[in-house]
């Protein structure tokens, strides 16, 4: 089963995972880290490394960041590894949402993709969705 | 200049407020409204509704929700008015990080769906990203 990890600055990844846990109860294999913006980098990146040993059980680790070029998405980005580590950014309660439905397919990457879609889906005008109905 | 008010399930809003404070500094107009998810819906309601006063300062507002179908998100719904108060759903930072710049367009449809637009354009895999460069 792929193991997830958000990491963000701030407490943002640990608000993110408190309403998975409302929403979908406690899952395994997900964790998140809020980096402290004052820690040196190599302390950071150390956080980084030791949670993904933590979250990944064989299958790989999606990395969730909060936006691309932000400190804690640079951290991540030594440990992209083809088919085996991949990093999305920008991260979203509605991709969170499809964490547990599409963690169990097999490929790493086309789990990655689908998350991307799913979080892109999830951002939209009220005013147009309410229009198509 | 139009007014935001970012609102979620727990303390979500706050997490990423807190983020935009860190990186852009504290800004005018824009409140984090983060909802109990034990309170009655009209307690939530009458929060949302005091939160809108205040950071409407006749320009309108764009209410930031976590993911549509939630409850902060179909709370704020029976506010929506055209042109004048818009919904986005699937807040996340690469949003909240242009807020600022677009803020001073005068059309509040435009706004909303500019962000919109940029919400999913920083939903990215970075493979895919750092293979373009």
């Amino acid at each position: 089963m792929i193991g997830f990890l958000i990491v963000t600055h701030k407490d943002l990844a640990e608000a993110l995972m408190n309403v998975c846990d409302l929403i979908l109860g406690r899952q395994e294999g997900i964790l998140a880290l809020s980096l402290d913006p004052d820690a040196p980098p190599e302390v950071s990146q150390q956080q980084i490394q030791r949670a993904l040993v933590q979250v990944n059980n064989g299958s790989g680790v999606i990395i969730l960041t909060d936006m691309l070029g932000g400190t804690p998405s640079n951290l991540t980005l030594p440990f992209l590894q083809e088919g085996k580590v991949e990093v999305i950014t920008g991260v979203n309660l509605p991709m969170l949402m499809k964490l547990a439905q599409l963690r169990t397919d097999k490929n790493l990457v086309e789990v990655a993709a689908a998350l991307k879609q799913w979080g892109q889906k999830g951002i939209a005008m009220a005013s147009e969705v309410l229009k198509k109905k």
